[in-house]
């Protein structure tokens, strides 16, 4: 589907329209500010065409995002290995320039007036790898990894007050994450793993069973492991091939669990092995072996 | 920590102050709108008291919401399994009262003055299964399950235009939706799916040649399943254990791929047992025969 007026200038009320300087002149007057940014930072003159080129196209592509009365787009921070929406903030075009050069997520305050970069005061920047516009053009994703808690009170994620548990469980306060499936089910596992610590009356969960028999544990992860791959040996339906590989995950996060892993350190594994063709030259260098 | 202010009615401006209908009485005229919220709905008078301090609750969580001056706060859809952000909108006290009570997620449009339901017109309504507020409460998520495709285009989601791409690789025209790690090494392992019908020049990639070799992919589940294994049996470190997860993860996905499964799915029956308390009700059945 064509991606409406990417080249078309539309005229835009901007609060600040600003010149963007290219190539990386974002400076925040830290050390650890990384420069890792620098597939877009090249300093010799040769490259001053491409430079300006690249500027151009910048300012085209900001040209093209609609900006509100005030000169604001919705900016809304995803942690790209989880999926969490880690905070929502509003990004003027200057805002946008700044993150596109030095590739942390920045954001313009409406209450002070001023651009600010998340992690500027804490350390915890976030890390972004990719900017993403709706088909609006009105509201973006900073698309990257966080370096530490996001929210300013020290949480993963800026939400963590569940409206429909409030109403229904009439607990007037609680702290519960926005969990997506995988990360929910990772948290039960957790819970479950605190609980070992308490002697249960009564029959025990199986998480519970396969949290504190390591034997048990392993045998179901060979077991379910071999019976993913009798789906496709066996020719069974697609069905049985999901629910087998759902068995699969929940008992290797069982074991990710008793290891201290998270999912996500799993997730940035297979993000670095895959920008770097990672799995692919590790497994061409043991099949050569 | 705590929850600030969720007692203390603000002063908020309004656009549209609003009684909630409680329960629901949301009504869009359409036969297959699931009722699906009926842990909200009970028409029997005894409940009459209940139902009222439902709606006061409903009325307290509202009040505390920082509704901006036009009485809206910025609402993202995102779909629970996934992770992805579908969509954002904005949310009056009305629209999100009625996603409260018709669990469709429910946005105000800004250009047309008026509510509305996504769905209303193509049926691919969002079954909202929680709403969270961010810190700062003008902020929400509509956390859900979408019935079909969010955009008006089409497209699975409504972010799908990648800007660093667009500056990186000088292409003027691009659809790629914005995926986190696990989905875009899905979509990785869908291309070379999909290349397996052109002959291939040179040492085929390993995702190419376990695409192509059942036997082979079968054995690596198995010998990776073992590895994850061992790291528990034989007391290797945490590392090691996340790297081998990332092996099983990656192979498992190999075989959905070949059989035409994805991820979404595989997550889709976690939350159902999970919700059902399945996983381990299915397990003590096992244990119990």
């Amino acid at each position: 589907m064509a991606i409406p007026h990417l080249h078309s200038v539309q005229s835009v009320r901007v609060s600040s329209p600003c010149r963007i300087s290219f190539p990386n002149q974002y400076h925040c007057g830290r050390s650890n500010f990384s420069r890792k940014s620098s597939s877009l930072v090249y300093a010799s003159t040769r490259n001053f065409d491409r430079d300006l080129r690249l500027q151009s196209k910048v300012e085209t592509v900001l040209d093209s995002v609609k900006w509100d009365d005030k000169g604001l787009a919705v900016a809304i921070a995803q942690n790209v290995d989880t999926g969490a929406i880690l905070m929502q903030g509003f990004a003027n075009r200057e805002a946008v320039a700044t993150t596109v050069s030095s590739r942390k997520a920045t954001f313009y305050s409406r209450s002070r007036s001023t651009l600010w970069t998340k992690g500027e005061t804490s350390n915890n920047f976030i890390n972004v790898q990719e900017i993403f516009l709706d088909c609006d053009r009105d509201s973006i994703i900073y698309l990257g990894k966080p370096d530490g808690p996001t929210c300013h009170t020290g949480s993963e994620t800026c939400y963590y007050t569940p409206m429909l548990d409030l109403l229904e469980h009439r607990q007037d306060e609680e702290h519960k994450l926005a969990l997506t499936t995988l990360y929910s089910l990772e948290s039960t596992i957790a819970k479950r793993k605190e609980e070992l610590e308490v002697p249960e009356s009564g029959k025990p969960s199986w998480t519970r069973r396969i949290l504190s028999d390591e034997k048990l544990l392993c045998s179901k992860i060979r077991e379910e492991a071999d019976e993913l791959c009798r789906t496709l040996e066996e020719n069974e339906d697609r069905l049985r091939a999901a629910s087998e590989m759902a068995d699969v995950l929940y008992h290797g996060m069982a074991l990710l669990a008793r290891k201290g892993v998270k999912m996500e350190e799993v997730l940035e594994i297979l993000r670095r092995r895959f920008s770097q063709s990672g799995i692919e030259e590790k497994r061409n260098r043991k099949s050569q072996a």
